[in-house]
């Protein structure tokens, strides 16, 4: 049978995304063309305006669309002592929603990954610096993935971020609140032994 | 947080696809929004391409793109004494792959289900009756989904289309081959018995 090149377009455009394969492509594809030419083009639409729309705050390099700076960096109730690292613009959002932090952010965009080529120059490291060492900032919370380039980035930022009197520390690492020890993986036992705390 | 139109945009449209809830949503958009613009625009044209190229058979009803006949319809050395009854073009891709079949196929777009509100009326059934009682078939085999809308559509077929000396057969419905018995599920095990035949 002939293959249908517009058909292998897309399953070849689609098996790029994180997590679909041939089978979860094919079922995509079989959805959209079942769906018709509204719904596609209305996904077409919103990838196109997505990269049209979305920029990139150039203090915190959070997302942003309507304005320049982000929302954050634009609320002046905040406390500006406190910076919160992350890696990915999607970590602001899951830390705002959990309400557990009230100061400013700066957006890694990545963790340093030689494997993946990703170098300290290619994450916003020197803005880090920047605001580390400028203006009222008295901590920075390392908020960044608990994994090899997490860990990796977080120590980069330990020996060459520096400010006087700038604390640098890191989100607990642990066993998950409400988890059965019998579940719990070694990795995460061993960081818990290590990171035992008074009762 | 404010959130960003553009982003919630593309999460609702990618929240309609099919296995992809909040959390996939939110990956495949980080994924998306990480890859640049050259990729999401890629895959936007690629989703526009395939409604605009890709037609239906008028035949057959089997996705067609560059020519009108799909390329199973224009082969003129397959046997056109069979029709193999499928519900989604994508079954015919598969059936293809396996070698299993060399007739010609009938594509329904669908099977009858009261409850998603898809009756006979909007598959391809009128279609089929007229390829059953014109021309040399003989023989219909329906390669229908065995599950309880496939179930209702093939019993329909049964009941309806009709041709002097026209046989409707179904693919056989049983245990896997190399599969387990201790593994089946018993709507299948139940199959297997009612259908058993001689060694």
């Amino acid at each position: 049978m002939k293959p249908l090149p517009s058909l292998q377009a897309l399953l070849f455009e689609l098996q790029k995304l994180p997590g679909v394969g041939p089978r979860t492509a094919r079922r995509l594809a079989q959805h959209i063309l079942r769906a018709g030419a509204r719904e596609a083009s209305a996904l077409a639409k919103t990838l196109c305006d997505l990269q049209k729309n979305i920029k990139k705050c150039p203090q915190c390099f959070q997302l942003t669309e309507e304005e320049d700076f982000c929302a954050i960096c634009l609320d002046k109730s905040r406390d500006p002592e406190v910076l919160c690292v992350v890696e990915q613009p999607f970590d602001v959002f899951r830390i705002e929603s959990s309400g557990a932090f009230k100061g400013f952010y700066h957006v890694l965009h990545g963790a340093i990954s030689p494997l993946r080529h990703i170098l300290p120059k290619d994450l916003t490291l020197k803005e880090l610096q920047r605001r580390a060492s400028a203006g009222p900032v008295k901590e920075l919370i390392l908020a960044i993935d608990s994994d090899l380039e997490g860990d990796t980035t977080a120590l980069y930022i330990q020996k060459t971020i520096s400010a006087p009197s700038l604390k640098i520390s890191r989100l607990a690492s642990g066993i998950p609140f409400g988890s059965d020890l019998e579940y719990v993986d070694d990795k995460t036992l061993w960081r818990a032994m290590e990171n035992r705390s008074g009762v």
